[in-house]
């Protein structure tokens, strides 16, 4: 079967990367993936999935950093104009862009669980001639908007499976749910919908990326988690007054913001482990001679585990509201993202370690990667787990033109046909059983 | 000759209010009064005075907090399109807008010099249907360029005086010197000026201002002094890194400048008079997960004399250089604007009392004035002192629809024929001398 | 009576010098003058004075900073070892260490209010041998005891005049009363006896000062008020925990206390006049590698007027409690002393200017003096103009061996002869009343 | 011979106990354990041992936090009085308190190195009948020096190797270097033992400690490594001025204090490793209305590795200098304590591990132990390693009655003789070589 599915993918080649460099054309920002996410509704729809999009897979409430309402019709507005699905859109309005597709075998099996993330950066791709995509014409069409992090070859490569499950049904077992989630940057996007219930049903969960430092043909399968982490606004509210004539009079919100920002950077380490804090962004005040009324943080908490990232964010909460007692100015937090912690489940990744070895083009399979960024994946890893599945998160290595976020960000595409037939050989190879014997299906 | 002035003011009052009109309508912000200055230039020209304009009347090197040349230049070609005087507007390319405008009546007398100053502020105009300006359609048609400060009445009674001085040339002794100064927002144009010279042959030399919290019919003479002031940006710049995986190798210039801003608000008082500083603005970070590789600080240092105002310039100094240092930040300090202190001459200060007792419509003379703002004028009243000439400071009120600065801004347009008779009837009449007999002429 | 005054004082100028040497040799700390003022009670009494001393002449609740029950019994103790006068000493017993002596002529006449004060520093006297007590064998015998600012040289003021005004007695009118308080530094003692109502009955009050930068024959008599101020500890009550093995269990009082520090110096200055903030003494922590659970602050606040430094104190407190909340430390403020601000009365400076005038040995009457320092006579001076009296601040110049609070300070004793004669001029010669006439007696 | 040295430590249990509690009674502090270093060197010399002591084993440069001369000679004076062994003691003056006895057994064989810790606690021992010390009555009887952290245990269990090894000496193979160290605590002694050379010629290296958290028969014998660690003394030196009267002219060194303490608290962390950073104490001003000209902080830095440390330790000299510039303040930094981070010997472990399996006592072997506290035998460690050696820290459980560092702090004294039959069977046994096969000797 192996070779099947190699030939398979030799055969969908130039559609996959057709397909990535469509989403690099046409990049959306987090929670306006409208295009993105009607087109490969669509699709999986065509393909014979049961696809489930919008409030059916995103719990409202817990979307975090969702854009105003104005903004989200604009783009609505703008992703209509470049031909996003318009038998799908209309669900996905005001920011509801998750797409769910399940390919249900009729065979009794695990289901498995794969996610994509869907959303650009905001970010002004380059336009120098240097850079891979202004040669070959596919760069981002949207203002401030470039997938710079390698989510329009996960896109593809989601597909890419899809269509090769699709073909392949009849021999297979089980069910296989394709989740693409919006918003992943910032950690937005995954809890609403493990809040909507999309992975209550799966037992096997994988998550995958690409490139982070591991070079092309390197298989990464860690069994490291990543660090907790919470995303914050901070809003200190103060009252103006003339600097010169009457300071006595202001409230001063940049003194209340700058004491905050130096003693949450001051915060003590934890002893059970890494932690981190940042104050990434301030901007305060409103001319020269104003005792300044306002201040706006962007701030992140991490920690190895949840409780220590708990631990910075309570210091945190304490400190802020402190400083604005202190200058006597009102305090506002918001949480615009947020990921728990989650360790890989061993047993899978020794499965998944031991499957790849035999896929021609993994040339080495290694543990850690380059990382300390977050990835709210550990929400759907850590619902799965809790339900008695099993979680693990992987990474292709592929040759980077620049590093993530870059505004030259580019990839050696060669990885999308070998992440495709490397994850469809996982899931469908049945010598290595996926799910341990002592657990039933 | 007080009937003959009043007369002749009553003769231009229309003239005036469209003049003052006109410059609202085409608010010009500091250094781009192309279309304001030219059109100055031109009428005191038509009337006799001679005229010099820009880099004449303006030293390069000590304009202050000048704009791009980008912008310069974009600015002019609005001016050209607004109807800048085409004869003169050419000499003021590049930001030097200031015109000064000589009439000298040949026969032996003091100079007297007054100012005027050109520039509307950085502030979006209410559209609201209760300002009067919306009421009678002379608001800005320039965007975020507003004369909430009064400078359109100041042109307009400049304008008003020199007309009546060339037209009372014949019973006139020594020269009247008309300056009409650009940039006085941010105490950034009058050093450039002073630097040219044009006050050096100075002896009498009166500044003027309208409202500042005095009513209608008052006339404030005052012998208090201004706060020296001078204006800032610092700029800090660091290094980025993600803020997860490599906190270590970032240089934090937000934490330099939140370091700096804290410690510059404590600097110690001076214990010879009133000091402030004030940190108005700080803009840091590019990204909630990136150590922040830049901070810019808008900072203004006050001192009621030039010697407090430079301790707290040195004390500033040391602690941006210093808070710099202690993150490996780069920092650098730009000087955009500064005014010294000044005392009004006790003589004029006087002399003008007297005079305007007798002026009609004057009904109150006072001393104080609510300030705390600064002005530029101090640099000519300090150099016409220091060349042994006397200076003074006088406040015409008027009711404000506003405070000062806000984008409801507006005048009661009285003040303006009433500034124009008062400063005429002061500066002609000959009973008290404006010069104290121990000065030759 | 002129010459007569300055008979009597020649007749017992040894004795002056006597009894501030004794006064030296035996300096006392604030609330511990139990051997000084039960001399001072007994002299009084002796000479005529119906004496009230301790709980008669001193509220109990308003005595500020009084030192720890054991310390005082011991410096009881010592008191009494060194010669106190045990008929008064008991009375003055736990820090009650005031003594009011007042002479009625039976007469009528105004009630005349005179202040003197009578603790020593807790300064280490010098034993140099260019020190003039050493030579003259009258330094300190109390450890860390000294009459650095003069304090001894106003007792032996205060007893002439008082044994002067005895011998006057029938030739005088009214009432005179000599107000000895204790605790002046660190403004602690003068609330206390104001509260106790000792001031009540006065119509003419003059407290006096030696030295302070005037020179020998200068009488200062100022219309300028002192700043207020308030003298405050402050103590941050955190969690010890090892700064290694678990920091994140500390409650770090250290980086409350620096939080608040440079919070505190970071108030915004007050228009409306001088303001002052120090934190003086900062004591953290318990060793190198524990997180420190305590910290304790001496701080003042200071103000042009009450009102100011109210507001000073007002955001001090704020800063207090938020920096304690920001590190989750309990904190707790203690007022250790206070004064108000208060004017001279105009009438009163300038009466006592002339008369000053007359006497022999004064040389030159001025205005100011370098003070910036505290003074809780201030308190009375507030409590007789609010009753309708007059009060004013005088100051004789003295030839300084180096400056106030100094381990080395010593005086010229000419000023002592020279004050009493000056000051018994003022409140007995009645050629220019020192109550104005609208005031009835 | 597992029983014979069974035997012979039974034989000398009450001995070892005497010896602890004689080290207990007389404790002394570090640098100044003159009575206790003598008293071992004349033991060692009695014993056959070749002693040598003071400079000849202390390179007089790299001590650090070594007290003033006066108190050093003060000291010495007291441990004469106090029985020190007026034939060793000489060599020991000026803080010169190093021992080491070796024993040349004569044959060929490795030489094994032992340190044990000679120094006590600044503290004050409890004096409550709670207290075993108290009862037993051998408190300590110098004030404000205790044994709390078992180095009197170290003593005993050193003294009983040393004399168990001379007995068996015969039978044994090589070289026994038994290293007493003065100055642990505040990891100020090892350094200087170390580049005099002491640890240059030893194979095998064994550091020990008692408690720890470990329980009685428990034998921790780690691969993990301490924190490296400075410890640092550093001040600032500014000036004084009156904080009412001229503010401006101060130098304050309490608000750079401040600045350099909240700053260095803000250091990143480190993403390689743990990082610990704290100002355990801080010390400042001299009046509360004097602008404080002086400020002294107790510091120490922590790493997971020396490079991590370093890093800390920069960044903090590099804030320390910056913060004294920016008030214009001197600054210095004494290092008063220094180690480094040093690994185990996995062989060695694994070989100490395998041989106290067989020794009677010893119930549970384990690998961490409660620690975060720093220790400087991590210096000799890594000089042993460097030379191609092998190095091991061990850990011997006992039941404390109070955590390290208490006033309570005491042991079961049970500790001490199964900790010299587990040492001297692990050293002296050799069916399982201490040194692997491809190390020739």
């Amino acid at each position: 079967m192996n070779n099947r599915i190699s030939e398979m993918v030799e055969n969908i080649k130039d559609l996959l990367i057709e397909w990535r460099r469509d989403f690099h054309t046409y990049a959306e920002a987090g929670w306006v993936e409208f295009r993105t996410a009607s087109l490969i509704a669509s699709r999986l729809s065509t393909w014979g999935y049961e696809v489930r999009a919008g409030r059916e897979v995103m719990d409202e409430s817990t979307r975090m950093g969702v854009p105003g309402q104005a903004y989200l019709e604009e783009q609505f507005d703008r992703a209509l104009q470049q031909g996003a699905d318009t038998e799908w859109v209309s669900q996905l309005r005001f920011g509801f862009t998750g797409v769910v597709g399940t390919l249900d075998t009729g065979r009794p099996g695990p289901t498995i669980g794969l996610r994509f993330d869907m959303d650009a950066l905001d970010l002004q791709e380059s336009s120098d001639d240097s850079h891979f995509p202004v040669k070959e014409r596919f760069t981002s069409v949207n203002d401030r908007m470039m997938h710079a992090c390698g989510h329009d070859a996960h896109m593809a490569i989601g597909l890419g499976i899809a269509s090769l499950l699709a073909e392949l049904k009849d021999s297979l077992n089980g069910k296989f749910k394709l989740i693409f989630q919006p918003a992943e940057e910032g950690v937005r996007g995954a809890k609403s919908m493990v809040e909507a219930g999309v992975v209550d049903d799966v037992d096997i969960f994988i998550s995958q990326h690409i490139g982070l430092g591991a070079e092309l043909g390197e298989f990464v399968c860690s069994d490291l988690g990543f660090l907790a982490t919470t995303k914050l606004n901070v809003s200190f509210q103060g009252k103006a007054a003339h600097a010169g004539a009457n300071p006595e009079e202001g409230k001063n919100a940049l003194l209340a913001a700058a004491t905050a920002t130096l003693n949450m950077h001051a915060i003590s380490p934890h002893s059970s482990g890494e932690s981190r804090i940042n104050v990434g962004v301030l901007h305060a005040g409103t001319g020269r001679n104003i005792i300044p009324n306002k201040a706006e943080l962007q701030v992140e908490t991490r920690g190895a585990t949840t409780e220590i990232n708990e631990y910075m964010y309570e210091r945190m909460r304490k400190i802020v509201q402190a400083a604005g007692d202190m200058y006597e100015v009102e305090t506002h937090i918001e949480e615009v993202g947020a990921a728990p912690t989650c360790t890989p489940s061993e047993h899978l990744v020794a499965v998944l370690r031991k499957k790849a070895k035999s896929v021609k083009g993994i040339q080495k399979i290694t543990n850690t990667f380059t990382s300390g960024g977050s990835e709210d994946a550990t929400y759907m890893m850590s619902r799965v787990k809790e339900n008695g599945g099993q979680a693990a998160y992987v990474v292709f290595g592929t040759t980077l033109s620049a590093v993530h976020h870059n505004e030259k960000f580019d990839i050696d595409e060669e990885v999308i046909p070998l992440a495709v037939k490397t994850l469809v050989h996982c899931i469908t190879q049945f010598d290595t059983p996926l799910v341990p014997s002592n657990r039933g299906e």
